[in-house]
């Protein structure tokens, strides 16, 4: 008798566990259930869909060779079957049946199975709100409800949108609507910032300033109350405003679609993700689970989490496939890694924020540089911002974000720091990481290893830093606060902030510090600054030799301030 | 008394680690001595200013705040001596004293040390042939070579150029002179690939391919015997034939400068290279030594290597700069990253190529993949070519090299590598390696995890290969061997390769192998073709269930014969 495995769900993990299976071991018998009738399709691609990016629907769910990934396909290149439009309605782990339901013949069936593939993937939260029945009001969660957010739009009934939550779907969906459909975009937050709990304060307000320079509006800190309108969604209420809208998308978050496994009796977590090993065996080893219904380790903090991202989705049904074929393949778990693009600037990180990493209880420091991507002689070249967070004690580095325009040059970046993070690596491994170098490409000293050099500096007290929104606070008080910037950049570039702010700015280049000391006000609390940090650290030092010591070296400098919409001048 | 310091070479290294220290020790006493006026200038960027792209070449001795580096930047920004047209004739080991003469005035003196950095550099090879001293050939080894050959260029005097050498500054060369200044441009290369010892053969042909594209002509496998000419050079004789040219360029590699160090009496290896502990202390613990002029342990094969690269002075200088100041930073060795961009292709590498892996006694094999650089829904994106190189035996990742026309995309990849490359890692690590993920700048299942998944298929015995170069080797004795071709893509991409090549080229869709496996000829050695290798791989799978066994999937499919010039129809 052949392998009989039946696989509940053919969006990302389940196609691929089957087909990985099926390569393996190829007359193992494969069936795949899905309840809707589009399967196998790239549902990270649906803001690019809605953008128009992508034109048609049917691109999302082909192959790279423009093959369609339907039921024939399947049949025909892979030999599995699959039935749409099929729900599991319950699983009998005793008897090895799974119960099925068809959706448009409601004929009621069962599937024997040997092992068992929960792909069930995810449910998007709603809001528990009044109004949040009304038409009009959607998720983005599958690619009907992408449909027809597309064809109102196409119908011109779209003006005003307004996302809740400011995750990356919102945001995605927000660059979606704006740039190319030109339609007025409000993004509404509950937490202060965007993209909670992915990147820290730093990159999350450089990303908002590029967002807002692009038109999208925000609202933070702000709770959704009400949707109104007469049958139709017209009017967001928060506990601060009133927004006009004639569509809304929720993108509140998503959780584990996990009731299947529940019922069966399948260990899952207190938020719902079935419980797996590494071998991504729920508690039943004859059935495996993966993709957005799991949740798994997290290899820096330990702890499990929920990670609903269509790569891991990938890498575990391939994982899964190897073990339904007597392998025995691993997944370790996860350390984060994320990446979106949003208008011209990407965010790519890894690992923990500054936040996370304090939650956790490390000692969490952050060196946040500024640093062009290629040798700076060369003619093109884009700046990019890289915070690193490290364990003072320890020295372990803990995480890693950034923005760039030039997204692919950021991600160069992040991933490699990805197998570091991994194996809790020291600092210092990041100071001599080999990246390869060109100049058209990277700098000989490349950001990274300046990073981490920065973090080195940072942990052994050398370099005393003040961040951006530390800056901005005492800035903003600088009449109360005793408090002086000295500008250690030339003077062309320092001239505006003197001529505007006199007494608060003063300018002493680097280079001629030492012989101008004494301009130094000996009773302030001195705040170093230039273009990137770089000559502000090394002005730090000079002031140190000098028994100087009230001083903090701007973060990131002028360029980052900028950057994050701080323009003093 | 203050910690007094000299170093001797002003270009990379050497102010790297003079800057580092004296922001350890601000109260150390450091003198750098260089032979040449210019210091501390991009030396990797010479091709770049020589094909305009860096107009001017103070640009390459700038800061990235455009503050030019010389004596006087040192002194005021660093407080650092610099000693430029003075030369270093020897060291007193015993009396910790360097002796110097001033190039200019001729004027000898001492200076004392606690301890002393070797930054000496390289000195290109010459052709040790007749007519070398010939007027007109260059070698590219600084920037008063690089100024001569631009003004030459500027005066209309140069049409045709021959570049002795197809390592990496001579076809960088070759892109200058041929790309911006249309010169007509000929590399003669010794061995029989262009970048030998650098990239693999696939990689190496690709990048021909590209090359002669845009207008560089090669020779391989041809020694230069001569230059000829009245005074100035007129003619390049090679064993195989006479070519034309005003002007020579000789980048036939580079050798340790370490001259002074021998004759010191530290220890040298037998290719002059200076022998350095981890903390880049020479035999003698009071002198350091880092960059160009020493050897450094390969981390892969643990043997000792020279690898001559402004990125690993500039990391070595941080290293010997923070040991300088009393403590204990360690520079492990090299996997040997690289990268460069030639025309519109990069190239980028890490770790052994197959030749290099098998000269060290591995088992090693090779999976070339070809997959797109983003998902392959998205709009804007490129081909991308990688080649893993692995151990059979062990599963070690060994090297890892590709081509691409989107550069930092393929960068990110092979840095990403790097990490587990040092670690001596399992391909396992790599089938799984959480790679961030967004449609814009990556594909969800990434090529490197494509990558190492075929790499295990390999190992396993599941993907049985031809590469390309034995492909062709195959396919043009095609009358003699009993040899077809099954192309498993649509009719669409087969037909003009059916139509030309007849019984030797058949077309069967993957999806259509099953029910069509009767047309498949049993008697025959089969390759297997589609445009990448994954649907060829697919068929491969089906025909051993057919138990036709006698069959090999091309490689990087006919995407690869494409970017290698191998254009059958």
């Amino acid at each position: 008798m052949s392998l009989k495995v039946v696989v509940i769900g053919g969006v990302a993990l389940g196609p691929k566990a089957a087909c990985r299976l099926k390569r393996l071991v190829p007359e193992a018998s494969v069936t795949i259930l899905d309840k809707d009738e589009l399967i196998s399709y790239g549902g990270c691609g649906i803001p690019f869909y809605i953008s128009g990016d992508v034109s048609d629907a049917s691109e999302l769910q082909s192959t790279s060779f423009h093959m369609l990934r339907d039921k024939k396909f399947f049949k025909e290149a892979k030999d599995i079957t699959v039935l749409t439009r099929t729900f599991a309605t319950s699983i009998d782990r005793k008897n090895k049946l799974v119960e099925a339901r068809n959706l448009d013949s409601n004929e009621e069936f069962t599937l024997q199975y040997d092992k068992l593939v929960l792909a069930t993937g995810s449910v998007p939260n709603k809001l528990p709100i009044p109004g949040s029945d009304l038409d009009g009001i959607f998720t983005v969660s599958n690619m009907q409800d992408a449909i027809q957010i597309k064809e109102r739009i196409g119908k011109g009934e779209v003006e005003k949108v307004v996302i809740v939550g400011a995750g990356f779907i919102g945001l995605e969906m927000a660059v979606a609507l704006s740039d190319l459909w030109g339609i007025e975009t409000t993004v509404v937050e509950i937490e202060d910032q965007l993209l909670p709990g992915i990147v820290g304060r730093h990159v999350a307000r450089m990303v908002q300033h590029h967002m807002e320079e692009n038109g999208v509006n925000f609202h933070f800190s702000e709770r959704v109350q009400e949707f109104t309108g007469n049958g139709r969604v017209e009017r967001v209420v928060t506990d601060d405003r009133d927004l006009e809208a004639d569509l809304v998308i929720t993108a509140v978050g998503i959780r584990p679609n996990s009731d299947l496994a529940t019922k069966a009796g399948l260990a899952v977590t207190a938020r719902g993700g079935i419980i797996v090993n590494e071998r991504l065996e729920t508690s039943d080893p004859d059935i495996f689970a993966g993709g957005d219904c799991i949740e798994t380790r997290h290899l820096i903090t330990g702890r499990l989490c929920y990670m609903p991202l269509g790569s891991l989705a990938n890498r575990q049904g391939r994982v899964i496939g190897t073990n339904l074929a007597g392998g025995n393949d691993l997944f370790e778990g996860v350390v984060g890694s994320f990446a979106v693009k949003l208008f011209d600037l990407s965010v790519v990180k890894a690992g923990l924020t500054l936040k996370q990493a304090k939650n956790e209880g490390f000692n969490a420091v952050n060196a946040f540089v500024a640093q062009l991507d290629r040798a700076h002689f060369y003619p093109e070249k884009d700046m990019m911002f890289l915070e690193v967070i490290v364990d003072k004690d320890r020295g372990q580095i803990l995480g890693i974000e950034g923005v760039c325009d030039n997204g692919d040059a950021l991600m160069c970046r992040i991933n490699a720091v990805v197998p570091l993070l991994k194996n809790r690596a020291h600092v210092s491994e990041l100071c001599n990481l080999e990246l390869s170098y060109t100049p058209p490409l990277a700098a000989a000293m490349d950001i990274i290893n300046a990073a981490a050099n920065t973090a080195e500096n940072l942990i052994a007290g050398r370099n005393r830093v003040i961040d951006i929104e530390d800056f901005e606070k005492i800035w903003d008080n600088r009449e109360k606060e005793n408090m002086v910037v000295i500008d250690c950049r030339a003077w062309g570039n320092a001239k505006p902030f003197v001529e505007r702010y006199g007494d608060y700015w003063i300018n002493i280049p680097q280079d001629e510090l030492r012989r101008r000391i004494n301009e130094v006000p000996r009773d302030k609390t001195i705040i170093l600054v230039c273009n990137t940090g770089v000559r502000s650290y090394e002005a730090q030092l000079i002031l140190d030799q000098y028994r100087i010591k009230d001083t903090y070296n701007l973060q990131g400098g002028v360029a980052g301030l900028k950057k994050s919409g701080l323009n003093l001048v």
